[in-house]
C-alpha cells in the first residue's frame, strides 16, 4: 500500500467499518452487500475487457453477454430480493446501465400492475423466461416530461377488434426507450387512445415489435438504435416508427382502463395510483446522486493524498495536494454533501414505505406532499452531484481527463438523471406548484401538515425581506440546530416572495399562467431553498441517532461544514432577509476554514467508509491501495492503439507526404 | 426553413451581419473567414465520415489523413498568415483538435525561439517538410503545472559531449503531449540539466524518438499513447519513458543557455522572455471560452424556438420553449457571457500586441500586470464557459444528451482548457499574488498603474465590509457605468479582505507560507472578483465604440444584463459591503426578468450574429434551417448499430438463453 494513504488510515479517529454500517442502514446489509460482491467479481463467468478499449457494438455485445449470464446466475443462487438483485446488477455492469434495464424495471413490473389476468397468462411467463424481451416506450422524438403532448395514436377498429398504432409525423417516432433498439421483441407503447372517434389520452398497448425466432423487425416497424450518446454505450436506446400496426384489442393493458368489443371505453378508478411509481424511482435517482458524488469523493480524496505538488514551504519536499485549503474546499463540501444525500436518500424510501402503506389502505393524503417533495428532492440533487462530480473530476489535474480516472465515466452515466424522470427545472416548478398552494391554504388560515407546517408559523416570526442590520439576532452560527431554523425561515420567505411576485403579475392585469410563467425564476428558488432546508434537516436528524461518540463528531462536523457552506454560498438570501447579520456571514467564512481543517485527518476515512470496491470505482487514481502511477502506465500500455508499434496511418499518410512537399 | 426560427428572424430589430462584423472586428475579416470556410467546406478531399461513428483508431487514422492534406492545401494556397491558418485549421478538424496541432502550434515555435541558426539548419526545412514530426514533451505522469518539480534528467557526458536522457521515477514518464504517442519522430524534451554535477534547472532538449524510415521506436524509448481520454478522441496524447537515451551536445536548444564541450554551463540572459508564450496560449483560451460558448447557446437557443412543449395556458398550441422564463434565465446570460467573452478576447490580444511591442524595446514593465490578468481571465472564462456548456446542453432536455446535438463534443473538447496551461485554481492564486502586492504598494504610498490602479483610491472612497444600510446609496442599478464601479469597489474590498486574512494569519504566528494558503479561498475569490470587474468593465467599453443605434440598444440590454446577473448571483459580496442596499439587490431580479423579456424577439439573431456555419456546428439541434427532428432521424439511421437489422449478440446470447431457463 501507498505509505501516504496507509498514514491517513493510521490516523483516523473513529470506526471506519462502524461507519460503514451506518451509511448501508446496519452491520448485517453490510455483511450480506458484501457477499455479493465477492460472488460476482469471483466469477470469471463475468470478467470483462475494459468497456473504454471497445466499440460501441462490442460494448454492446460484452452487455448482453453479461445480462445473459447475469439472469441465470440469479435463478441459479436463487436471489429475489429487489435490493439484492439491485446489488448483483450494479457489480455485474459496474454501475453501468445495461441493455435488459428497462425489461427487468419497467415491462415485468408494468405487466405487473397493469396486466389483466388473462394478459399475465399470456406475456408474463415468456416474459420472465427471456423469451419475451420487452421495452417501456413513452418518450418521442417530439416530447418526454409532458405526456399529454404525445402524440402516437392507438385507434380501436371494432370491425376487426384491433387497435391500429401510428406515428403520424416524425416528431411523434418514439425515441429513447432503453433496449427497444436492438435487444427487445416486445414494446409497451404508450399512445393516445380513439374510440368510436374520441380521444381517451395515453394508455398503454403491448405490442409485438421483432420476430419471435429470427428477430427481425415485423411489418409496419421501423426500429433501431438512436445512435451514440455522451453515454450510455451499452444501452441499445431505441427509436420505433409505427405504420399501421395492428395488434389485438386484448393487448390494451386493461386491468384499469378498459375497451370492450364494442368500442365502449371504460374509465379507470383512479389515476393516482400510478403516481406511487413515479416517487418511487425519483426516491431512487436521489440515493444514485448520493452514490455518484460518493464515487466521485472516493476517487478525488484518495488521489489528493497520493499526489504531492508544488510547495508550500520553499526548501521542503512537494506536499500533499490535500493540504492545499483550496483542495480541501473543493472536495470536503462535497464529500459533505454526499453523506447528506446518502441520509436523505434513506428518509425518503423510509417516507415512501410508510406513505405506501397509508395508500394501501386507502390514505392518500400524504401523497401530494410525498410527490411534491420527490420531485424537488430528485432535482436538487441531481444538479449538485451533477457538478460536484465534474469539481471532483477537475481537482484531479489532467488525469482526471483520462477514461482511467473513471470520473468521466461517473459524469456521463450520472447526469442524464438531471433530465430523465422528470426535467429537474420542471420539477422543481412541480414542488413550487405545492409550496404556493400551501403557502395560501396557511395564510387563508389553514393548518397544515407534514413538513410544509412551517408556513403556518406566526408571520410576524418571520422576517420581512427586509435587511434590519439593528435586529436582535437569536441565531448561534456554530449550532447546528439554530441553523436548521435559519434555512427554515429562509424558505418561508422565499415561496413567500414567490407567491407575492405572481400576486404582482395579477395585478398587471396578467392571466394566471402569464403570472405564473412570469414568477418562475421565484418559484425555482424557492423550491431550492424548501429542498435545502430539507436536507439540513435530515442531517441534523440523523446526528440524533448516532450513538458512538467518535462517528458522531466526525458527521456533526461534516454537517456543520454543509450547512455552513450553503450559507456561504447563499449568504445574498441570508442577509436579504434579515436572517443573517453581515457580522455572522463573515463568521461564517471563516469558521468553514476552520471545519475544513478539522476533517482533513479523517478525509481518506471518511471516502474508505463508503465502501465502494475497487472493482466499482474502476479509477487507477481512486484505487484503495493508492498506487496509482504504475498503474496508469499498465493501463495506458494496454490500450488498443499501442496494439502496434506502428499505426498505419504513418504508412498511409505521412510518410507518402514527404516525396510532395 | 422552419416555420418558427424564420419568423425569429424576421422579428430581429438589428442588422445581423453588422453585428457579424463586429464580432470579427472589421468587414473584411468575416469576408476573408468565410472564403477560408467555403475552400474548406467545399472541398471533397476533406469529406469525412461522423467521428461518432468511427472507432478510436479509425478517427485518429482520419484526422491524419485530413492533416496532411491540410499541410498540401495551405502551401498550395499559399495561406501563411496565422489567422488564415488558425481558421483554415478550425474548418478541417470542424473545432477539434488534431495530431499534429503540437508539431505546428509548439515544435515549429520553440524552434524558431529557441534553436541556434545551426540547429535551425539541421532541423527546420525538415520540420517544415514534415519530415521530422515533432512535439513538446513537458508534462509528465507526476507534474504538470508545477515545473520545478519535473523529474526526467539530461546529464551531459563531456567524455562523448552526449547528454544522457532518463526517465528515473515511474512518476517522471513524459505524459500528455499530443502527438507524441503515435505521430511524431521527434520530441523537445524539457529536462533537469545537469552538468559537472551541477543541476541548473529546466532546458529543451531535441531528442528523435523514432526510426525516421520505419517510425519504430529507438532504442531506450519507450513510447504509445496514454489511452482513451473524455475527448481528443483525434490526438495521440503520449508517453514517454526514457532509458539512457544519448543525443549529441548539439541537440540542447542552446539560443539563450548554453553548455560548452567541456561541460561549463553559460546562464541565459533573462528569463522573462519566455514568459510571453504563455502569456499569448492564456489569451487564446479567453477566446476559445468564447467561442465554445457561442457555439453551445447557438445550439440551445435555436432549438429553443424548434421545440414546442408543453402549456403555458390551457388549451393554446404548445408554446416555444424559449417563451418559458425559466429558459431564457438559462440561455441569455450565458449569451451575454458569450458576448462579454467575445470582446475580452479582443482586448486581450490588443494589449498583448501593444505590451509585446513594449517588450521588444526592452520595456517590461506591463509584462507582470498582463501574466496576471492572463492568468485570471484564463480562469475566470474557462470556469465560467465549461458549466456554460453544460447549462445549454440540459437545456435541450434529454436530445442534448445525443452525440448528434454536438453539445457533448464542445464540452470534452472545451472542458480541458480548465486545466492545461495552467491549472485554473493556480492561475486564480497567481493573479491573487499580484493583487496582494499591488494592494501592500498602494498601501505603502506607492502609485499604481494600469488596471489595478483602483487599489490605489483613497480608502474613504471603498466602503468597509460592513452592511450599513443607512449609508446614502449612489449607485443607480440601471446604469452601467454605475455597476461598473460597483463592481471595481467590490474587487477592491475583496483584495483587501484577503490581504487582511493573510495578517491575521501571520499574527497568529503562522510562516508567511502557511498564512498564504491559509487564505486562499480568499485569494480565490478576490481574484474572481477583479477579474469579473474586468470583464464587465471591458464590455461597458465597448459599448461606447459601437456607433450602430439597433445594435448598439441589444448589446446594452446584454451588457445590463451580464452585469445584473453577476449581482444577483453574488448579492451575499455586494450586501456584506454595503455596495447596494437590500432594496437594490431585489430591484435587481425585478429588472433580470424584463431584460430576459426585451431580448426574448432577438435572441435568435443574437446567435446567428456569431455566424457558425453549419458545419463547424455538427449539430441536427443547432442546424441555421431548424429542420431538427427529420435529421434527427436521418442521423441516427446511419449509425452503426444499424448497419445490420439483428445484431449478433441476439443470436449468441439471447436466443439461447431460452433454452436454459
Amino acid at each position: 500500500m501507498n505509505p501516504d494513504i496507509k498514514r491517513e488510515r493510521e490516523n483516523a479517529t473513529f470506526d471506519v467499518g462502524k461507519l460503514t454500517n451506518i451509511l448501508d442502514q446496519g452491520q448485517e446489509k453490510t455483511k450480506r452487500r458484501r457477499e455479493i460482491e465477492s460472488l460476482v467479481f469471483k466469477d470469471p463467468d463475468f470478467n470483462e475487457q475494459d468497456p473504454n478499449f471497445l466499440s460501441r457494438s462490442e460494448r454492446y455485445d460484452q452487455a448482453v453477454r453479461k445480462s445473459a449470464q447475469m439472469i441465470l446466475k440469479l435463478r441459479e443462487f436463487g436471489i429475489a430480493d429487489p435490493e439484492e438483485i439491485y446489488h448483483y446488477k450494479s457489480c455485474v455492469h459496474p454501475d453501468r446501465p445495461s441493455p435488459l434495464d428497462l425489461h427487468l424495471a419497467m415491462f415485468l413490473p408494468t405487466l405487473l400492475n397493469q396486466a389483466t389476468a388473462e394478459q399475465m397468462d399470456r406475456f408474463f411467463t415468456s416474459a420472465w423466461n427471456l423469451e419475451i424481451i420487452g421495452t417501456y416506450a413513452q418518450t418521442e422524438m417530439g416530447h418526454g416530461t409532458h405526456l399529454r403532448g404525445l402524440e402516437t395514436t392507438a385507434t380501436y377498429d371494432p370491425s376487426t377488434q384491433e387497435f391500429v398504432l401510428n406515428s403520424p409525423t416524425v416528431s411523434s417516432i418514439k425515441w429513447w426507450p432503453g433496449g427497444l433498439g436492438k435487444s427487445s421483441n416486445h414494446a409497451i407503447v404508450l399512445a393516445q387512445l380513439y374510440t368510436l372517434g374520441k380521444c381517451h389520452g395515453l394508455h398503454a398497448f403491448i405490442v409485438p415489435i421483432r420476430d419471435m425466432d429470427t428477430h427481425e423487425p415485423l411489418p409496419g416497424i421501423v426500429v433501431g438504435d438512436i445512435g451514440p450518446k455522451f453515454g450510455f454505450n451499452e444501452v441499445d436506446n431505441g427509436y420505433l416508427k409505427l405504420e399501421n400496426v395492428r395488434i389485438p384489442r386484448e393487448n390494451m393493458l386493461m386491468k384499469h382502463a378498459k375497451v370492450e368489443p364494442d368500442g365502449t371505453y371504460l374509465k379507470p378508478q383512479s389515476a393516482k395510483l400510478t403516481y406511487g411509481t413515479m416517487v418511487f424511482v425519483r426516491s431512487m435517482i436521489v440515493g444514485e446522486s448520493a452514490r455518484a458524488l460518493a464515487k466521485s469523493c472516493t476517487i478525488a480524496i484518495r488521489y489528493s493524498v497520493v499526489r504531492h505538488q508544488s510547495e508550500i514551504r520553499p526548501g521542503e519536499p512537494e506536499p500533499q495536494i490535500l493540504d492545499y485549503q483550496t483542495q480541501q474546499y473543493k472536495l470536503f463540501p462535497l464529500l459533505a454533501t454526499a453523506y447528506a444525500f446518502t441520509f436523505v436518500g434513506h428518509y425518503m424510501t423510509k417516507i415512501y414505505h410508510r406513505i405506501t402503506g397509508d395508500i394501501n389502505q386507502g390514505d392518500l393524503s400524504e401523497l401530494p406532499e410525498l410527490h411534491a417533495l420527490s420531485a424537488g428532492l430528485k432535482a436538487f440533487t441531481t444538479w449538485e452531484a451533477n457538478s460536484g462530480i465534474e469539481v471532483c473530476r477537475m481537482s484531479c489535474g489532467g488525469h482526471g481527463y483520462s477514461r482511467s480516472s473513471g470520473l468521466p465515466d461517473i459524469y456521463v452515466e450520472f447526469t442524464p438523471t438531471c433530465t430523465y424522470e422528470g426535467e429537474n427545472t420542471v420539477m422543481m416548478l412541480q414542488t413550487a406548484r405545492y409550496l404556493v398552494k400551501s403557502y395560501r391554504q396557511a395564510r387563508e388560515g389553514q393548518q397544515l401538515s407534514g413538513i410544509v407546517s412551517y408556513l403556518n408559523e406566526p408571520r410576524d416570526r418571520r422576517v420581512q425581506p427586509q435587511a434590519v442590520a439593528a435586529r436582535p439576532t437569536v441565531v448561534d452560527i456554530n449550532d447546528l440546530s439554530s441553523l436548521v431554523e435559519v434555512y427554515k425561515l429562509r424558505a418561508a420567505i422565499l415561496v413567500e416572495m414567490a407567491a407575492r411576485s405572481i400576486q404582482q403579475e395579477l395585478q398587471h392585469r396578467k392571466s394566471p399562467e402569464d403570472a405564473w410563467n412570469g414568477s418562475a425564476i421565484d418559484l425555482v428558488r424557492a423550491s431550492d431553498a424548501h429542498c435545502h432546508y430539507v436536507v439540513v434537516k435530515v442531517f441534523a436528524d440523523k446526528l440524533g441517532e448516532i450513538g458512538d461518540t467518535a462517528i458522531h463528531s466526525v458527521l456533526s462536523t461534516l454537517a456543520l461544514l454543509y450547512a455552513m457552506n450553503g450559507i456561504a454560498k447563499n449568504s445574498g438570501d441570508f442577509l436579504k432577509a434579515g436572517l443573517l447579520s453581515v457580522h455572522q456571514v463573515l463568521q461564517t467564512s471563516v469558521r468553514i476554514k476552520e471545519l475544513l481543517a478539522q476533517l482533513r485527518p479523517n478525509a481518506v476515512a471518511l471516502v474508505d467508509a463508503f465502501d465502494i470496491h475497487d472493482k466499482k470505482l474502476n479509477s487507477v487514481l481512486g484505487r484503495y491501495d493508492g498506487n496509482v502511477y504504475e498503474q496508469m502506465f499498465e493501463w495506458a500500455r494496454s490500450s488498443p492503439l499501442n496494439a502496434t508499434e506502428v499505426h498505419e496511418s504513418f504508412h498511409k499518410y505521412l510518410k507518402p507526404l514527404r516525396s510532395k512537399l
